[in-house]
């Protein structure tokens, strides 16, 4: 099964110029959601992964059907303000201004394995925030899993040595 | 299992008077949460699902976690102007006024098995929309499953006679 096929390009959102990866029109169709979730949990079937942070929002789509795919916790990674309990943030660059993300301070415990789940990797600022947050809480970052990984904006340089899992790489626009 | 005692009432959030009731205490849990994807899937094994459609954004979790699960592709119900494509778009009052959700025009078709997905049943306003718009497509709405509903708020009188799947419901904040 070819996943690209389900990807849909749409012009011009969310600005004039970008053609955006519609993942929706793969989420749709049950056997190439499934297939996804089969492929992205693949590597880490034989290692252990106690909890998986997803990133809001699509992340938490393809994260939750992984954590129970692997029978692991799962743990939100927020915009600021969204989680209701004491958090730890971490501020990242974006092209204009700077954004943060959040998770709560207690979800992670010393010395777990986590994995870091989001549906795209783009110019990479808000995954390596997050990669950032687990350590700060004494976690073992274990890798990285994304659907799609968009090359040339070279978000993979940002993640320093985590291992990164990409079903499918967009090497131009 | 009791999964009423993963869940953490956080005081005073998102304002000054309100019990929050946290699921993150119950996702990190890797017992609890995959006891709760199993039970929120259980009354829909022997029925069609085609397509679950999960709220933005905690329903994202549990709803790609029971696509998976179920077998069926997963819709986005998003806040306006998240989804790239053509969407319809329902309105709804809140406390003080109006929020709106949408989905993708073409993610559902006329005859469809549609469940409806979120964490918490509250005022109901953001459920009873989503099931208008699975309407609107021309879906058949087979349910709507939540992990919690807070009894007191009277959210399943908005929602008419969608058959509902709870799996905990709190009568007093």
């Amino acid at each position: 099964m070819d996943l690209k096929t389900f990807i849909r390009d749409v012009y011009d959102f969310p600005k004039k110029g970008i053609v955006f990866k519609d993942i929706t029109t793969l989420l749709l169709h049950a056997g190439a959601f499934g297939e996804a979730i089969r492929m992205l949990c693949e590597p880490y079937l034989d290692r252990p992964v106690d909890l998986i942070v997803g990133i809001e929002s699509r992340g938490f789509i393809f994260g939750g059907a992984m954590a129970r795919e692997l029978g692991c916790g799962f743990v939100p990674a927020r915009k600021p303000g969204k989680l209701p309990a004491e958090t730890v943030r971490e501020e990242y660059t974006l092209e204009y201004g700077n954004d943060a993300v959040e998770i709560h301070a207690d979800a992670i415990r010393r010395g777990m394995n986590v994995l870091v789940v989001d549906d795209l990797l783009a110019t990479g600022g808000t995954a390596a925030a997050t990669i950032r947050l687990v350590g700060k809480l004494g976690g073992m970052v274990t890798g990285a899993a994304f659907l799609i990984e968009l090359g040339f904006l070279k978000g993979r340089d940002r993640l320093g040595d985590t291992p990164l899992h990409v079903l499918m790489n967009f090497e131009s626009e």
